[in-house]
């Protein structure tokens, strides 16, 4: 375990200088909230974290989440999560006064998350699922199911879970065949089976309430007939929790995140099992979304959260170990010579740097997207909020792929800055790969984020979120081409928008032409593709705050902490943004070898 | 675990129609081989590994190698392992008859073991390490240390390692510290310590025979002064086998491979263990190259079978699982209809094509590797010897890294095909990609690697190997243009050789220049940027048999066969080819962020 498994320093960089928290607090709906009281549940969250969370981030995964006695039996460290969520009022943290929350920032709710991922990615999903499920209650509940449930879930008694995928179905949630039959007293009958169910069970709180996708009888087929409804393990009966026939058949051994467990649910096996209808019938899943888009922008959160610990653990490493010794001018190595620590040697520093600019740059992402969500919820125009929710629903995709997909690479370059040891139990860097490697699947596979990407955000509302998005990137180049140093790199991002356009006016056509299956084959590709410029995009936004910062003579951090915003920047321009050219010769390829045709061989 | 971990079919047109085998087995050295002989071995093999190897490849995950008692636990199946690695005599196949070898061709003997990694990777290193360890006594050793262990090596009753890391110098060998000082006897006193010995103590042979770097009293520093012992756990006194001072210190516990015991020795902590010295003083370094070469050739060829492996489990759940439907081409869907098979889907078929271009490219270029050692040890004058010795040196880092690096990103893929089932341990997908994550550390990390690639391979004999190497894939070039189809793809390759002239003739002048750091800092990108030229040269010569096959009417494989390796190659031209372009921008890019300078902030 290294010292360090986050950088607050970097985290207060990104929030107030980077992305203006203190400006967006502005707004009458932040009235209680000001830079110091932020500060200060940052400071409590990272204490907790400190002390309780990262401590036993090597024990659960080495003692993992398991089905027992028709149980599941989690770590006992669950249960102080839930009462500690409950108490820093972190799992109603952005919901209105009005329904029992602290309406605080959405920002500053994933900033505190942030830090409890990167010191145990294990635990934070409880809370997240909690909060997530408890929002569809407060969004779409009626007063009498916000009443009932709300009060438990935020103060961390009771605990919520999510529950879509099913067995035959998988991702095509179409094809959801759990049943709710309407009982006389306004309940439902739930019956059918969930799997993948992220704390799905455990005795760790009082009750788990869980927000299930299910067919009323006679329901449209397809997503068109499918409706939320709210299942408790527990319901009450007469003042008293009575079981409430939701059975647990198993929980999924995985090859990392091992203390989150994964159930397998069963629901109304005895015909017992009751339900309560959340918003109107056959709109479950368009409701669903509303968690489904703050999950996304969960696993973005705790992509960038284990990048960022996987590269402090990394770091410490190749600054303690020796070893080798540099190559001077002449190609010769001088072996009298003391050997020098690795973190000297330049194909070491590269993995280095990978990590901290994915750690980084996905982590300003995400903040981006909470920025979005803020001007948003407090926008005095109609204009202005239908804007910032075309740049929030075009961002999502991105900020959930790039984090998993990228953060899992970097992740795998600093299990390689350890060598040998690298791949040895003994040392953090494997487990933290093992964990991440989850993300890419969890709410959305990387392939369906995409088609979600290039079939629906960029072509909605005739390519209005992506003029904005571009708008956006425009302006930072502007903004970064005042400063002498940034001209280079903005000149470069200007470059890869062109570029864009380029890839665009090929793609677009097949669109426009019918041919939606041609258009979205390589949906993955142009994800990768954009990912890294909008990362770039990132890393010109937080280069140009450090540099105003170092003109302006800002004290807020030390010369060198933006100085090596700057260096980052320049690596992250160099090795990550240079490979846009090379993808979009494979987006403007006219080969369709994925496509299945007649006169295409069979895999063999 | 599915049906299939490799197929008998690409095995064969690789070694008999690309790669020739019946052709260079012409040669004197191979009278007693023909093509019927070499295919009974293989189908022996294959026989071996469906009933003996395969069948235990998850349960050697779940039930790993470890440190007991003062010894290693491994499983018992390794017992039989050097049993029928004898009695197949798989154990000194390569080396000649003189030495009670069989004088087989080295790409039999790749090809052989190639099914048996496929089928467990954990097992055929233990067979491995002692033909290498075999084969450096052969090379090197006295006629006495021969007649002394190469009989027990090659019958199985004696295991042999390679012992070269230390705790304190990891990958840089100048800092071995292992003493040996002479004895009045002739033989030496071993004292030191050595990790991760792969294979290093079990008790499923008699023997085992370590083949050890240490320093005479008195050797010059750095690797010039290191030499090469053979030192047995058992040695022979008075006829009977008595312990040699090698004690065993731990077996680390590891994320993979894990049924391959990875070991920590102590040698001569009671000052009596006994070495013998293996070739000259002072030479041991180089003289394990020897092995090292084989070693990383080994690596390659484990690569390209677990990602070969990998490929057909993702493929074999692709055509069994249902899930979702086409895209139309207006972009609707029709949930009336039957679900799809994944494999239909475009995103799927992208990973699984990834899987089997990286498969197949690698076990191709194993295979050139194989052919130009062939052409190097029968060469008719001196002249083709030093070329195709060039050849195979300038080739062997690419062998050991592409398919370690791009493998393991194929697997990556592979497990994504399953969805959230490829993160559970229940399915096979994630094993193998935790197994092969230890490739790119073995034998050299990829820094290493890159770093002898464009170090010392490119630059050797002013580029005479570079040059070798440029005309050979230009040759292929041509070859190809003979073919309508392929000339397309024969000029996309053309014109990233024009690129990679480019590329070198902004890096070749800092070596000139006496920059050798700026040189070398890029190592590692130039190793991706070549490999994946290098693996287009290996589909463009894929293509032409195939083609070939098909203009000719060869009846070896079908029709459908042939076509499905001439569409995988457009797989590979149009997704992995292209991204040569942005690879070079790096490549030629000014900046150096990864280098140390004075003016540089440190990593914060």
């Amino acid at each position: 375990m290294s010292a360090k498994y986050m950088d607050m320093d970097t985290l207060k960089f990104q929030m107030y200088q980077v992305f203006g928290l203190e400006e967006l607090m502005q707004s009458d709906r932040y009235a209680d909230y000001d830079r110091e009281t932020i500060d200060m549940l940052l400071d409590s969250v990272k204490t907790y974290s400190d002390q309780k969370l990262y401590p036993i981030f090597r024990e659960m995964d080495e003692n993992p989440a398991r089905f027992e006695d028709g149980k599941i039996w989690v770590h006992e460290a669950v249960r102080d999560l839930f009462k500690t969520g409950g108490e820093l009022g972190l799992l109603g943290s952005f919901f209105s006064h009005e329904h029992g929350g602290m309406q605080m920032p959405y920002m500053a709710y994933i900033g505190a998350y942030f830090i409890m991922d990167a010191a145990n990615n294990h635990l934070p999903g409880y809370l997240d699922l909690t909060t997530g499920s408890a929002h569809l209650i407060e969004s779409f509940g009626t007063d009498e199911l916000r009443d009932r449930f709300l009060p438990g879930m935020l103060s961390g008694e009771s605990a919520g879970t999510m529950c879509l995928t099913e067995p035959q179905a998988g991702s095509s949630l179409s094809d959801v065949k759990t049943s709710a039959e309407r009982r006389d007293d306004g309940s439902f009958r739930i019956s059918g089976q969930k799997i993948f169910i992220s704390g799905g069970d455990h005795d760790k709180t009082n009750n788990i309430i869980h927000l299930v996708l299910a067919r009323i009888d006679g329901a449209p087929a397809g997503t068109k007939g499918i409706s939320l409804f709210v299942v408790p393990k527990l319901r009450d009966e007469n003042g008293a929790l009575v079981p409430n026939d939701v059975t647990v058949a198993g929980d999924y051994q995985k090859m990392g995140q091992r203390g989150w467990c994964t159930t397998h649910l069963v629901f109304g096996e005895d015909q017992d099992c009751h339900g309560w209808l959340v918003g109107n019938e056959n709109e479950g899943l368009k409701n669903m979304f509303l968690m489904m888009n703050e999950a996304r922008m969960t696993v973005g959160r705790i992509g960038a959260a284990c990048t960022t610990a996987a590269y402090y653990a990394a770091l410490q490493y190749a600054q303690e170990r020796p070893q080798g010794r540099l190559i001077s001018n002449d190609g010769s190595k001088d072996v009298q010579q003391e050997q020098t620590l690795i973190v000297n040697h330049p194909d070491v520093r590269r993995m280095l740097l990978l990590q901290k600019t994915v750690a980084e740059g996905a982590l300003s992402l995400v903040f981006q997207g909470c920025r979005y969500r803020e001007l948003e919820l407090t926008a005095s125009s109609a204009e202005d909020k239908a804007k910032y929710q075309l740049l929030v629903e075009i961002l999502t995709p991105i900020i959930k792929t790039y984090p998993s997909e990228m953060g899992y690479q970097a992740t795998n370059q600093g299990l390689q800055v350890l060598g040998g040891y690298g791949f040895c139990s003994e040392f953090v860097l494997q487990q933290y790969l093992r964990d991440m490697r989850i993300l890419s699947l969890y709410e959305g596979t990387t392939g369906i984020q995409s088609i979600d990407l290039l079939g629906r955000k960029v072509t909605m509302k005739n390519g209005a979120a992506l003029q904005l998005l571009m708008a956006e990137i425009q302006a930072a180049i502007e903004a970064a081409t005042t400063h002498e140093e940034l001209r280079a790199p903005a000149a470069q991002l200007a470059k890869s928008l062109e570029l864009t356009q380029e890839v665009l006016g090929r793609l677009l056509p097949y669109a426009m032409q019918g041919q939606h299956n041609r258009y979205l084959s390589d949906a993955t590709i142009f994800m990768e593709y954009a990912s890294k410029i909008v990362i770039g995009w990132q890393w010109l936004v937080m280069a140009t705050s450090a540099k105003q910062a170092l003109v302006t003579g800002d004290k807020s951090h030390s010369v060198e902490f933006y100085e090596s915003k700057l260096h980052a920047m320049r690596y992250y321009f160099k090795y990550e943004l240079s490979r846009v050219r090379g993808i979009a010769d494979i987006l403007m390829s006219e080969e369709t070898p994925t496509m299945v045709k007649e006169e295409v061989p069979s895999l063999v």
